[in-house]
C-alpha cells in the first residue's frame, strides 16, 4: 500500500493509497478517510461504491461525507469503479470496461482477466484495509447508481461481512435494465441465470436482508427508467422487508443529490456500526 | 444570462449560468446557489472567489458550502477566476493569464483588453445578479488563496458594497510575494505604487475595515511562504483592528481545508448579512 496523498479534513485525515491488486491484476487506487477518533481506537468503516465513469475521487471530493463521518467516528473508503490502466482492456462506451466494472467477477474473455470487482470489494480490499489501518472490522456499505447496485448486491450476499446497507439512486434490477443487460452479457455471458447473483431485487427475493434498508432516490432523476426504483420498492413492501425507500422530490442524479442526503446516510450507518 | 445547468441541492437550487461580459469582453460562466428561503423572499448573497487554476466549478462542487447556506438562507455565487476562451490571451504558466486573473483591472497591454476581474466582480456581476435573481443586495465576500486576496482587497475597497468579509488561506501581501509581484508586473506595469490598490495589508493599513475580519489559515499549508499570513496577522493586531486569524494545526491548502471550516465561515457571514 503506497500513500499517494493525504490532507487533514474535519480533524481526521483524507488519504489516497494505491496498491498492486492480485484480484484485478493491476494497480488500484482508493481514497480512505480516517476520522479523528481513529487516533485513539479502531473504528468501523463505511464503504462508498461510486457510479459509472467515476474513479476513487468523485465521491471523496464531492459528496461531503467526511463532515458527518468525523462527527460519528466512522472511517470511509472510496474504491475505484473498475480495474484501470494501459494494460487493462477498455471499451469506447462510457458504460463498459474501465469506469464501469459493475461490481461483478467477469467470467467471460477477454474481461475475465482484470474485471473482478466483486472479489476485490468483498475479499481483497477489506483484508488489506483491516491489516493496515485502525479499523475494527465492522463494515457498512453504500453507493450511488452503479455503486448503489454494488452496495445492495454485495450486502445481500454477505450479511456476515456488512452490518448495514443503504444506497443513493441505485440500479436495483439490472437484469431488466440497459444498465445491466449489456454489461452482464459482456462480463458474464449469455446464461441469464448467472446474472441473478448480481441483481438486488432477485437477491432480496431469495435471501432477504437481516436488517433495515435505506434507499434515497431523486424523483427528478434523469435515469429513472434505467434505475427502476419501483422494482425494489415493490419488493421491499411485498416481502414485508424492513426498509425505507424515499422518493425525494426535485432531486436529480448528481452529486448534489448525494450531498443533500449524506448526513442521513452516515447517521443511518453510524447508528448500526457503532452499536455494541 | 443563459442557464447552463441546475440541480436541486439541500432543498435549494445549484445552477450554472453563462453570460456575455462587457467588462471582460468574453463569455463568462458562474455558479449560483439559491437557498430554499429564496422561494419566498429575497436573500443576501455570499461571494466565493476561487484560487489559481480554478474555474467556477471547484468550490461549487468541492467546498460543501451549500449545506450551511441552505440552513442560514444565504445565496452563494462562484465566479470564474479570469476571462476565458479561445479569443482570450493566455500564458503557459499556471499563475498568469487564464485561471489567474488576480481580481485586478489589467492596465497593461496585451492583458488590458480582457483581464478586468476587479470591475467584473465589483460592478458588472453584482448588477446582473441583483437584476435577475431573488437577492436583496446585501453582500458578504470570502475566497481561497488568490480568491482570499480578492475577497479581502475588494471588501476593503468597497465597504459600502460588502457588509462582511472572511478568507481561507489568502494571499495577503502580494506586493511582497511571488504570487503577486509577477502578476502585478504583467497586468499593471512596473509602477509599484499602483500595486498597493490590490494588496490587502496595504489597503487595511490605509483604510481599516468597518467590521470584523475572519481569516483561517492551515498551519501545514504548503504555500505559507507565498501567502504570508504573518503580515496580515501583525497588521490586524498592530492596528487594533477587530478580527480573528486562526492558524489551524495540521491543515494544508486543499479544498478539504475549506470544507472543514466552511460551516464557520457561512455562519460568520450569515450573522452579519441576516442582521436587520
Amino acid at each position: 500500500m503506497e500513500l499517494v496523498s493525504q490532507s487533514q479534513c474535519f480533524g481526521g485525515v483524507q488519504a489516497v493509497y494505491s496498491h498492486s491488486s492480485e484480484t484485478c491484476q493491476c494497480k488500484m487506487t482508493f481514497g480512505l478517510f480516517l476520522p479523528p477518533q481513529a487516533k485513539d481506537r479502531k473504528v468501523p468503516l463505511l464503504w462508498f461504491l461510486a457510479g459509472l465513469t467515476c474513479t476513487h475521487e468523485n465521491a471523496m471530493t464531492k459528496a461531503g461525507l467526511q463532515n458527518y463521518a468525523a462527527e460519528h467516528g466512522l472511517a470511509l473508503v472510496f474504491p475505484d469503479t473498475s480495474p484501470r490502466g494501459d494494460g487493462v482492456l477498455d471499451d469506447e462506451a462510457y458504460d463498459l470496461g474501465q469506469g464501469a466494472g459493475f461490481y461483478v467477477n467477469a467470467t467471460r474473455d477477454p474481461w475475465g482477466r482484470h474485471f473482478r470487482m466483486y472479489d476485490y470489494i468483498v475479499e481483497e480490499l477489506p483484508a488489506l484495509l483491516v491489516e493496515a489501518l485502525p479499523l475494527n472490522g465492522v463494515f457498512g456499505i453504500t453507493g450511488h447508481s452503479m455503486g448503489g447496485h454494488g452496495a445492495l448486491t454485495i450486502a445481500f450476499r454477505n450479511p456476515d461481512k456488512f452490518r448495514s446497507v443503504s444506497a443513493f439512486a441505485p440500479i436495483v434490477n439490472p437484469t431488466r435494465s440497459d444498465w445491466g443487460r449489456k454489461q452482464f452479457s459482456a462480463y458474464l455471458g449469455d446464461d441469464e441465470a448467472v446474472w441473478g447473483n448480481y441483481d438486488a431485487c432477485l437477491l432480496l427475493a431469495e435471501h432477504g436482508w437481516k436488517g433495515e434498508i435505506l434507499i434515497d432516490q431523486g424523483a427528478d432523476d434523469q435515469f429513472l427508467d434505467l434505475l427502476r426504483p419501483e422494482a425494489i420498492a415493490g419488493q421491499i413492501a411485498g416481502a414485508r422487508q424492513p426498509g425505507i425507500v424515499r422518493m425525494q422530490p426535485g432531486y436529480d442524479h448528481s452529486y448534489y443529490f448525494i450531498a443533500s442526503f449524506g448526513a442521513d446516510h452516515v447517521r443511518w450507518h453510524a447508528k448500526r456500526l457503532n452499536a455494541l
